[in-house]
């Protein structure tokens, strides 16, 4: 603490981010944040080494213009449809300063992705968690008409439930004065984007990232679709703030992912077909399952404490995600990973229940 | 405009950074962003093209410890003296949000980097600009005990004029209630850093970038240095808005460029020398010229309008930078170019000199 924090940075609740080892050695397997099993397309990382040249002494595209072509391109939409940003965190960050209102409480579920409440904190905007139904799932109908915006992922993290693309367009038609953010971090491992809806509701924005579907959490790119009005908004925040968020190589890397459609398409599909075994397998070792549309299950392990099979596997190198959070304290979030990660994962169950 | 803008979005009022051709083949010298002309350190290319594989599908290091450690070294400092920003720009937009006051105006220069009256709307912060005297020079003692924090860059941008070390602890001892930041963008092309003083002064914040002296800037790497509460206030702020600002490639290249400390002593001299190289040429064609100690110099032709200048050189393909400002609309800010690019820029002023 110091004399020279203000006011804000004491009131701030940080987020914190899954663990990230410092010592890879004795990790057998990192299921922990949602990456994905599968390197980046080949044509991205050779993009990257191609912009590794002597013009990184030169400021980037401040617009990130061939980037929010691509952008616009894999999702059917023009470049004005496209916001980009350092990663969908800062992009978010700048939706919650920009487009919520201070007037009115702002909507999220209550088992959600919790920098929500963090950003809302630091933009000093009021919140009214909504629960979940009992099965997790997100009722719209539940999200009153009075509010300052209204923010969820689709699929829900971390649940991995997913909600028709029809609920989200009924939502729309009643919330017609707020802003509705639809956060698609985990969209392609299932779901159908939002993004088909934006040319109808004015007070639509959809939010992806490159960070899991295209294997580029490193790399730090996220974007928002929205009418222009829109787009032009948070660029005014964002020329307020950085005018250069995304470095050369993060402009070069992104839009070659997003042209390889082919790369892409095998991956996802890949990761979706090791979920539904992974599934399979931990509810063969009587496992609750969330049904999931992401690249992570949420599981509740019924012969053993969740928090303690989370500590076992960690003396065991395999790292998941624990939430010490009413409501899904028994359960574990498990990334999906590749087809041997998972089934070392499995059998490192088997043989902790066998030997408890 | 949209219904969705917020009442803060109406009221900014956003930073235009220099021009970057989309077309680079008219282009015959760009020395109007004040971009390096020599390119990074070999070695930081080699470090981004290693890092450049399948772990780009994991998120960076949150904290950047490897970046800090690099920069702490280069610096004399701790680990803990460090925070990373997605360049400088970001570091000051943290500055300005967390440790900056809402009690009193904040005081720059009136003639400084355009930026800082930007964040002061972002974050609604009451401002006081402070006149530079005749000659271009801060005078410190003009500066209002009673303020919600101090920032200026040293040497000063875009007038190039250093403040001597002995001039900022005068201001230190004094100024000992707010946080006084000084923005050292520039500060190796000749200057004397105010990292030594961080030890003694606790309200003391210094910032630097790897965009100048290290020819980083498309790459966004930027620093504040200061005690690690001040740190850590910053990183409460960062972590509420972003975990992961700073990409793996970013990490990489840019601990490997504050490591190569011979090759950015050899670029920063020959700048230096291109520098004093130049002046005396345009002072040859009767220009007058504000001492520099950064990598550019503004100039004031007497012999011509400075805007036509600019404008001429542009058809030319010769890009400099040209503010319609009060006090300094008879100069223009040019970069330090090759030897090649200077000759060029000497050349055509000569060729319309003679023309006109």
């Amino acid at each position: 603490m110091s004399q020279f924090w203000q006011p804000l940075i004491h009131e701030l609740t940080p987020y914190t981010p899954g663990e990230q080892p410092d010592d890879w050695q004795s990790i057998k397997a990192k299921l922990n944040t949602n990456e994905n099993p599968y390197p980046a397309s080949p044509k991205a990382l050779a993009a990257i080494r191609e912009a590794t040249n002597e013009d990184l002494k030169r400021y980037p595209d401040s617009d990130s213009k061939n980037l929010c072509q691509a952008a616009a391109k894999a999702y059917n939409l023009q470049p004005e449809n496209v916001f980009v940003g350092n990663g969908s965190d800062e992009v978010l960050a700048h939706i919650f300063q920009g487009l919520f209102s201070k007037k009115a409480p702002i909507l999220f579920p209550d088992i959600s992705y919790s920098f929500y409440p963090v950003y809302a904190n630091l933009y000093q905007l009021a919140t009214n968690p909504i629960p979940l139904t009992e099965d997790f799932s997100i009722k719209t109908a539940d999200y009153p008409a009075v509010n300052g915006g209204i923010i969820f992922p689709n699929p829900n993290a971390p649940t991995g439930k997913y909600l028709p693309l029809p609920e989200i367009e009924k939502l729309l038609k009643v919330n017609t004065d707020s802003v509705v953010v639809i956060d698609e971090a985990y969209i392609d491992f299932g779901g159908e984007s939002a993004t088909s809806l934006i040319n109808t509701y004015p007070q639509l924005v959809v939010t992806q990232t490159l960070s899991k579907s295209r294997s580029l959490a490193g790399l730090r790119v996220g974007f928002a679709f929205a009418q222009p009005e829109i787009i032009e908004g948070l660029n005014r925040v964002k020329n307020s703030f950085n005018s250069y968020p995304i470095d050369r190589l993060a402009q070069a890397g992104g839009a070659a992912a997003l042209q390889d459609h082919a790369y892409f398409t095998q991956t996802t599909q890949k990761v979706i077909a090791s979920r539904e075994a992974l599934c399979n397998e931990l509810q063969r070792l009587d496992f609750e399952i969330i049904p999931s549309k992401t690249n992570f299950v949420m599981a509740k392990p019924t012969k053993c404490e969740a928090k303690w099979l989370f500590e076992q596997l960690k003396t065991k190198g395999i790292l998941v995600r624990y939430f010490n959070q009413q409501r899904i304290s028994d359960y574990l979030r498990i990334s999906i990973g590749t087809e041997d990660e998972n089934q070392w994962l499995i059998d490192e169950i088997k043989a902790l229940l066998t030997a408890k």
